[in-house]
């Protein structure tokens, strides 16, 4: 949570193609369900019986909670971006379903920089972030529009 | 959470321009800083202070707190899909920030309906969800594709 300006990057430091790689962290159904009581709350992520009866075939995660838990791996040590991680948009989506066990970590390229022409002071990185279970299968593919700082506003 | 018949829609009862209006939900800054601090621990979701010095100029809420609790919305009454929820992906933006005391609200737009080639049973509905607050400002658009099953099948 420090904005150091050591090991966290402007926009001007991201090149295309930059990688970075998160530390892991592993979902057990306790979380699942926790999550899904309060904000998804569908017999899929809150029940493994009723889950076998439908297309998840078994207790999942909601999509959000895999989007909130790769959130939080980016920003303690996965994206170590100036000013911290504010994201405009992007599109996300969800090939596999996020399992009660699953040990999830996050590789994250710079796939597009682009400075604001309005704002001199910052601009957009776009970053694809996969997050990838213990199986090496890739549960979602977030294609985020990141907000940058410059170097030359400082 | 009930799958009843009743007022739920299958891919064959919606139609292109059909809209439906979720309950609201009032957010609170315990709620900002509880989500974020789970899941998006950076300054600017987790005190006032620290807030007031970044590009959001103020507490606000995590965009993936927004996502969740339209989804929670959209799951108690906002979108009576059969057979539930279920997004394989979309896209997502957030034009405003959601700031504590905020009452917000889902209008949700089915913009496109794609029956599956190769699985007869089921089909894709492209979904435009609005989150809205209290003063008619949208804080986040969601185009989510979502998987619902056909009455064919059933």
């Amino acid at each position: 949570m420090s904005n150091a300006t050591f090991d966290r990057y402007y926009l001007d430091d991201l090149v295309v193609g930059q990688r970075f790689r998160s530390a892991s962290h592993t979902i057990d159904d306790a979380q699942i369900k926790a999550f899904a009581a309060q904000f998804d709350p569908q017999p899929f992520h809150l029940d493994e019986e009723a889950a076998r009866e439908t297309l998840f075939k078994g207790l999942a995660a909601s999509g959000w909670h895999t989007a909130a838990i790769t959130m939080r791996l980016n920003v303690e040590a996965g994206l170590p971006l100036m000013g911290g991680i504010i994201g405009a948009g992007g599109e996300i989506s969800w090939p596999a379903p996020t399992r009660p066990g699953d040990t999830l970590h996050v590789e994250s390229e710079v796939v597009e920089i682009t400075p604001s022409r309005s704002k001199p002071e910052r601009g957009i990185a776009t970053i694809v972030s996969r997050t990838i279970n213990q199986r090496g299968e890739t549960v979602q593919i977030l294609r985020a529009k990141l907000i940058v700082p410059r170097k030359a506003a400082t």
